[in-house]
């Protein structure tokens, strides 16, 4: 049997003033259900200490960082907006970010791969020519991309995006972690620190190509 | 030392033909680096069965689902869409989902939570009052989205959004499960297969108001 | 062939002495076995930061909040008292907790969530009536339960109990996380700190049974 | 601006058939909100595949396995009652169990750990010593625990309980995984399918000692 | 009081028997302690289904497949063996995997990652040099082994060694995963299965260096 | 249509200043790769705090603490020598760690444990004989191995390993966690802060036998 209305209601004149000094219902809680990043203190395997509950407000869960494209990364000609943990701290333990790419016509998103989480993207303008290589079988699982359309690139595994139209293309990206990672394999393999000589030992390119992409990636004045 | 261009020319020549005959590079991989869900097989735990990789295609990780609005759910205004691991199977064991909302002018997507995900959502046209209930703290966190901003909702917690605006509102929402899973408070508290003494005596709503939404959700024939 | 008894006797002599000051056995440890909850340090996403090993000592790990009734929440006629890790810090990092809830006659748990945890109750003495709703399905899966009696709510589903006898039910509960959340529906849909017209507009529930229900639950002073 | 209660009683009239034959709310499910076990199929790493939902019952969800003791287990005059995946498939998936013991005066839960899960035991009745060792530093965490009283074992380290009392102690324990698992030491270490020889060396237990043990436990018929 | 030997050696005449009809120890077991991979059903994504325990035997956790060098692949003068849950079933749901790498002298493990993995080596033989590269900062963390020591390449980033000596370098890998998974850079880049205008629209690399490196790499025969 | 040589030389003059000034490369990073420990803070459950970016290097990654045998272990005749993220920062957060043991003719690596973590073997030099107990059945699962053999260990069942050699045995151990931990059955049981009394109690070895251990293992000043 439910408590009638009325019976309710006499109840909230005998006992809620008991209540709310006794037990607020507050006291119900058992434990953390939010851990916005306290980016303060050093992050740890699991992501960034707590920023305390008395500190947080509805703007740790909001961001309009994707609202419009980012800077343009030139050789590339796209522009890529984020919005993980560090820029949207109320994603701090929840598995789940975003980015926005925009790219122009002719631009591409170059073979990359996230090293700690899957991707799906939702096409909101344009064409876009998609895949991804399989690791096990080498093989391209690609796909042209209209409006509307999404795709999935599974964990760790290399994937790229063209545009193949005369508009920009735009898409939003999710992933399955605060924290996704992005490694560029072109900038990765030749923009980095390691010598000419070693590039081209670990990646079987020429030297001259070497060279070249590593003019293009901005690391020549490293010692070959 | 890397090889020279003549010299892996030559290994080209020598050692290519040898080398698919004895050792094809598909055998480098090690392991499965994708697991696209087999729906004629029961699911796990952890995800379904994986397809096998002979009959999987770029299909399988493709969907246009959300291109278009999915069906209008009546009394709520808005239409739901949905890319679950069930409408795109390439999803299996990736932790990641999205669906598209579309909430016409007046129209709500009504207090919900995902038993197994946080959400991330994207507004794309319109405006939206998004909010969610602190479990610890009964605090609803809430806000004014307009195209091109982003909310969090984290994992479990009730939230809701309805439209404050004259044109339909439509969003992407990304999840962290590749099967979030959805109850709509009022539906699972007034539209499920209790008695209306049972909903009253677990929600405290007079049995009147029970009884009225229960007809509004389609379990009037329950007997009380 | 195993040390006799006597070789080994022998080598106590000869060797423990050396073993003591070279090798005590206790850096055969590799690693963190215990880790228990350092409050005074935030929170992380994994739990909190552990308290230096030195001072450890067995009331870490032991406590008897559940040794009596908790305080009575009054419009449920029910007490809860709670140990998950703030109560005892032992629980750290370990993925369990309880709770112990004392059901008075026509007593109720009302519809509630554990954000983050499933739920094993164990009944200790009565009756309870107790039942979960499928997110899927949106069918309850109810109970009639006796002393002795085990029964299952999964992750993030909305569940209930109340007594249907005439003495106290008394459970113990146990939760798959060390801090498993709790969000009971109607305090968190009513009882929050959302207008009367926005709990209204995201429940269906008209807004003269959300004034009285907001009244039961000490919202009264929020302005619709 | 909620429906008022005319508008959404007309928009039942209007709306709802239209919405049960176009959209069932079951469709708003996204996803697996349940996995009981089938275990006509073999189990896998996370658990067992999922039963057919509509085979699914409240039954798959309750046990009344713990309401008695389970049978005695001579040498230890100490009962055993399980509640894990294998007697409660409802459990599947969700990473918890449950366990009681009844320990009679002057019994004992020997030495043991569970590889895959950690502890918290509650006294329902009786006293009990219970203790673990720490890995790391081989101390002896223990304690006296009486009824109400709560104790943690963290996952994989030895521990025990013995009764102290006059009168039969009951406890229940929950772990933290549906499939805990048990290793008692003495059990494994003399009761299992190794030699005598081999017992001695892997121990430095006495072959004296090690064959009244395999006798004890039942595998004396092991040649040495 | 424990049992004195007197009495337990009368309790095992008394007991013993009934014990073993009554409740064989094997009863103690509360659940899965090993789950071999049965490779003759599908994957899902924590692993392959379980072998019947009845068919498990002490093979199922040894492989002598690291014992000699793999087949040597041609163009890098290395050779690969590899012993992940294909090829020693019992790793299945165990979370670890081990390969050998022989590097001849010249010889190189080009640019790679792990999508699922982190890697700890341990150079056995020879020497290696070896490093990866920061996806954050693109810094390439580096340094020249020998024999006995280890060097740790974190999960899905790109990493590589070669042969600094005149000698044959062997190395042993582990990995965080039943199946690490591998994607070598050049190879995913050059040799699968896109076309030479796709790869050097999303690698930079000039086509002519794209047709060089898909000849070396068995792709010839893709149309550009 | 990617960019030709040409155009890339003239985008790189025109472009890479701009881009270097506007957007480093760098910023492409959307998070942590990399976390390793800093050990001047406290731990948490998912491993330790990450030291700052600026004040990583490569011997962060790099540990020789395998490349020569551990400490003798007396009583063992064993060496044992660690490479877990306390002596290896780099592995944390990366779930992998290693150890060396080098086992002397007639030396035993005890029956044991690891709490945390699964294990893999690979014997680098001479004989051992191995094996695990299986919690479930009570069988022992062991094997003879030579060099260049692997064997398995579950997670946490109790396993040991003997050399049947004339020479020393040496092998490398791969575990799943950055933090394996280690409870040597015997050393716990006996070695431990407990009474003669309780010991006999929990593992039914008679006293005098218990008295004989601790004395061996270093704790005979307990009071009995």
């Amino acid at each position: 049997m439910a408590p009638s209305k009325a019976v309710v209601a006499h109840l909230v004149v005998l006992l809620v003033p008991c209540l709310l000094s006794v037990l607020p219902f507050s006291s119900l809680a058992l434990t953390q259900d939010l851990c916005v990043a306290n980016m303060l203190l050093p992050d740890t395997p699991s992501g960034y200490p707590c920023k305390p509950k008395g500190l947080v407000s509805s703007d740790d869960f909001y961001s309009d960082a994707l609202a419009r494209p980012g800077p343009v990364i030139a050789p590339f000609n796209t522009s890529l907006a984020s919005a993980a943990v560090k820029q949207l701290p109320g994603l701090n333990g929840l598995g789940i970010a975003a980015t926005r790419v925009d790219v122009q016509p002719g631009g591409v998103v170059p073979m990359h791969n996230h090293p700690e989480a899957s991707e799906l993207i939702f096409l909101l303008e344009g064409t876009l020519f998609a895949g991804f290589i399989s690791a096990e079988t080498n093989k391209a699982y690609v796909k042209s991309l209209k409006k509307g359309d999404l795709y999935v690139f599974p964990q760790g595994l290399l994937h790229f995006q063209f545009n193949t139209g005369n508009t920009t293309a735009t898409a939003i990206a999710a992933y399955s972690n605060q924290n996704p990672g992005l490694q560029i394999a072109v900038y990765a393999l030749f923009g980095n620190t390691l010598t000419v000589e070693t590039v081209n030992k670990t990646t079987f390119v020429t030297k001259e190509e070497v060279m070249r992409l590593k003019d293009l990636f901005g690391q020549s004045s490293v010692p070959s």
